[in-house]
């Protein structure tokens, strides 16, 4: 198979025929093994090995003009529908690379009569052009299974589990995790997140941050909430297992603190890394392991400075997305999914559920002429609500009280019909927000903002940090924590050279479900784990 | 501090000034709380709150022509040193944005009395044009110190912790965690990681793959390496801590198994992930926590196609970093080090140092005309080591065994002396590597390589996979694992239309130090955590 280097001939030209593309390669052994045992190759003549192309890829070369109708071609995927006629036969097949099958067109039905649902082929054959809607097909001339079903242990060989049909998707997680991410729901998700990362990530690098990669085992649990999860060395001689790193560690539940210290050298950093919580109730909004993005920035004194990174930075990702056409592919998904209602019995009953019409409005309000987006003070944010209850302009399960903060059936009532698009509600009481919040200047607030979006609520966290080493070292001491030297090196970065700064976290699998229309958050994460669901 | 948003003044026009940059903003409020109570804001007129610009930024403008000699300008950053003479001083500030520092020339020495090394400051003044070598300074007119040195509980400042002179990497990662990312060395190591990560995303997203993150918490060890953590949730109410998930879980030691998943619908995948493995041994090679650059790939059936990938994205990445001058700033900073001989006791006596000049030629190795880069199966990769024994060119500590493997020391022997640069060693015996590689047809190898590298030895291992149910199932049992009920979920994956594929994984931290002549894999991660060594 893989191109062998047969030793011991000296100056030897060696003509090799490389795998099956039938690509020629010649190598000159310039200098064998001599007295210095050296050698190398001048090899210019190889080509690398490519892969086959995807879908994709010949979709945009049909388009493009690279291939016309009748050129060969060959297309590699799974079989995703099969429709046999008496005499003609036609399959649909995709490979993950966009949300579009691929029509292969069998002149004679007898040559698609092995082919089931599921299986995995390569079929070769003429490019033809077939309608106005989806133009490109594959007028088949050979096809080869590369894979069809195999028996189980006891020689079984069972129907192929996806259905054609709509099929729950708690189901699909749970039972056939194997089958998952050919799913044309999950795919897509898929999609969405890595073309959503490679966005923000032009965005940060455009703005000049550091991509950094906080640790995730720790030594402190940061915000002492109780909810995290120990890291354990079991298999080890070396004293006792929980102290493998000589004293007990976490897995993060937030990499803020260590992003501050990146910060403190590298002035603009960002991360997308995972984080954990040991989060008892199974909710559709949590995960036990997700993943955040986290930017933190040095010589910011206005919270104003944070809220525009956000800002920018969502509307970019969203517009960038949007022209390169990404959501229209998403939209087509979902007037499908909208007929099929798949259900999703693990889904909670408040969630909102949004159409594909819903979600085009979701993206133009999230890029819309509207900039920027709304702010309002948390005190001034209360009585809003508190007027439009007043007023029977609104009603909550939970009654508005300024001590208790917002739930979240009041963010999305303050997003969706006060703000009517996000809104950034600024400087809550300081005893709602973390010890590390900077305090306004006489105020008993903090320099604060939870970004709202309608039909989700919180999206986004952010503050300016307490940079000073006294008003700090008060602020731990007013939180009570559980083990405060824990934070002492924390502490430590504002000794010297402190800076002004700030910075916020937005759960990226939050951000997936918003732009994606996603209403599990378990649909948005490759493999969800939660409270007792952990299966491979 | 912030931009404050009054409430309940209806149809009024709120002029605001924002921060201290002294931007008019004007928000129109076209529509307050009516009896829909919903209002917004047409406001284009309000300009984003921006950053103060960083060093890298103001010395692009200046060599772009945006700025000119005498033009104000403004500086934020930390002191690395200053300079007293009597009538004048020097004070050179550095902000992460790039290895260089930015001169400030005070006129006056007096000016510059309360500064000292460490110190966050504000400098303004104008531009001037002072050398050749870095042409650009700052004439200050006002200085202001954002952050100075704090006093600790004792009341006691100490003196700036962080010398001039040469400190050991290994006290300064122990001691002074708030100040490591001020050094020049880490600060710059931590831009490398950046800039390859940006650069192989890049890679990847041109040749279509989507960017995935598999999970952390995993139900299985994998490889059975026994090396591995434990995941428990003390803080719950529920059930045993060790089973939060239902079932005992690991932190992943590799996450191939669930990007096979992901490929078998999504056709080419990629994840920068972390990946943990609990070694009791404490090296310079080795972490307990690192990230792994992974990828697998749909429809390969040749070894070739995985080399092939491997070689272009290591090539891509080199060439661009090169391209954009990071190596220059790179190799200045190690000229610089050199000259400082910077001890570090946790480095063990057998790594290789290297200097600027021998890291230029590394560079050029790797980007070289000798392409590809030579393969040679394993078997013949002894023959050479035995010849080269015998012949008295080389001398190892360890015997060249066939059933033994290579050691580090050969593998570095093979790619300095023999190869003369990366080579691939192809074609293992079957029982030195893992179930899932593909068996070789008629010989008792599989189809997976090592890519070794001069220095280093091991950067990138690869394979085909076992894509057949039945043989993946023989190969599962003969290998023996405790628990292969575990991997019943990754067996299934070739039961549905399997597809032959392959894939690699490199260790992050350990092509940091290859591409950036770092010779401690502990000063190529933001947070090292080996055993015994979790502080913070």
């Amino acid at each position: 198979m893989a191109a062998r280097y047969k030793l011991g001939s000296q100056l030897s030209r060696i003509s090799q025929r490389i795998g099956g593309l039938g690509i020629n390669c010649q190598f000159t052994r310039l200098r064998a093994i001599s007295g210095t045992n050296a050698c190398f190759y001048s090899s210019k003549e190889l080509e690398y090995k490519p892969l086959p192309p995807r879908i994709l890829d010949i979709r945009n070369q049909a388009k493009a003009g690279l291939i016309k109708e009748g050129d060969d071609i060959t297309i590699h995927g799974w079989i995703r529908s099969i429709r046999k006629q008496r005499k003609i036969a036609f399959a649909h097949v995709v490979d993950g690379s966009s949300d579009q099958m691929f029509q292969l067109t069998f002149l004679n039905a007898d040559d698609a009569s092995g082919l089931a649902n599921g299986m995995s082929v390569k079929a070769t054959g003429k490019l033809e052009l077939v309608s106005h809607i989806d133009p490109y097909a594959l007028r088949v001339s050979s096809v080869t299974i590369l894979g069809g079903y195999s028996a189980d242990t006891t020689g079984t060989v069972a129907t192929f589990p996806l259905q054609k049909k709509a099929m729950a998707l708690d189901y699909i997680r749970r039972e056939l995790p194997a089958l998952r991410f050919r799913t044309s729901q999950i795919g897509s998700a898929m999609r969405l997140r890595s073309k959503s990362i490679a966005s923000i990530s032009r965005f940060f690098d455009r703005d000049g941050y550091t991509q950094t990669q906080p640790p995730l085992i720790t030594a402190s649990d940061c915000e002492g909430a109780g909810e995290v999860f120990t890291v354990v060395a079991e298999g080890v001689a070396h004293g006792e297992p929980s102290k493998f790193f000589g004293s007990k560690t976490y897995l993060t539940v937030s990499t803020q603190l260590h992003l501050e210290a990146l910060m403190m050298g590298l002035t603009r950093v960002w991360t997308l890394t995972p984080a954990f919580r040991a989060e008892e109730s199974a909710t559709s909004r949590h995960l036990s392991e997700f993943w955040m993005l986290e930017a933190e920035v040095a010589f910011a004194d206005d919270l104003e400075n944070i809220m525009s990174i956000v800002e920018r930075m969502i509307r970019a990702c969203v517009s960038e997305l949007k022209q390169a056409g990404d959501f229209d592919s998403l939209v087509d998904l979902k007037r499908q999914l909208d007929k099929q209602q798949r259900s999703d019995s693990d889904r909670l009953e408040d969630e909102e559920v949004i159409t594909a019409e819903g979600l085009v409005e979701r993206w133009d309000m999230l890029i819309g002429e509207s900039r920027p987006w709304m702010r309002i003070t948390y005190s001034d944010a209360i009585v809003v609500l508190e007027q439009a209850v007043s007023a029977g302009q609104a009603t909550f399960q939970h009654p508005v009280e300024p001590d208790e903060g917002l739930k979240t059936e009041h963010e999305k009532w303050l997003a969706k019909h006060y703000a009517r698009g996000p809104v950034f509600v600024t400087h809550y009481p300081t005893h709602m927000k973390p010890f590390y919040m900077l305090q306004t200047v006489g105020s008993d607030t903090v320099e604060c903002f939870d970004l709202l979006v309608p039909d989700l609520g919180e999206l986004v966290g952010g503050s300016l940090r307490q940079h000073d080493y006294d008003g700090l070292q008060r602020a731990i001491v007013s939180a009570g924590l559980d083990d405060p030297a824990a934070l002492d090196w924390y502490l430590e970065l504002r000794r010297w050279g402190t800076v002004p700064h700030g910075g916020f976290g937005m759960g990226f699998e939050r951000f997936i479900c918003y732009i994606g229309g996603i209403q599990n958050i378990r649909e948005a994460i490759a493999f969800p784990r939660w409270i007792d669901h952990c299966k491979c």
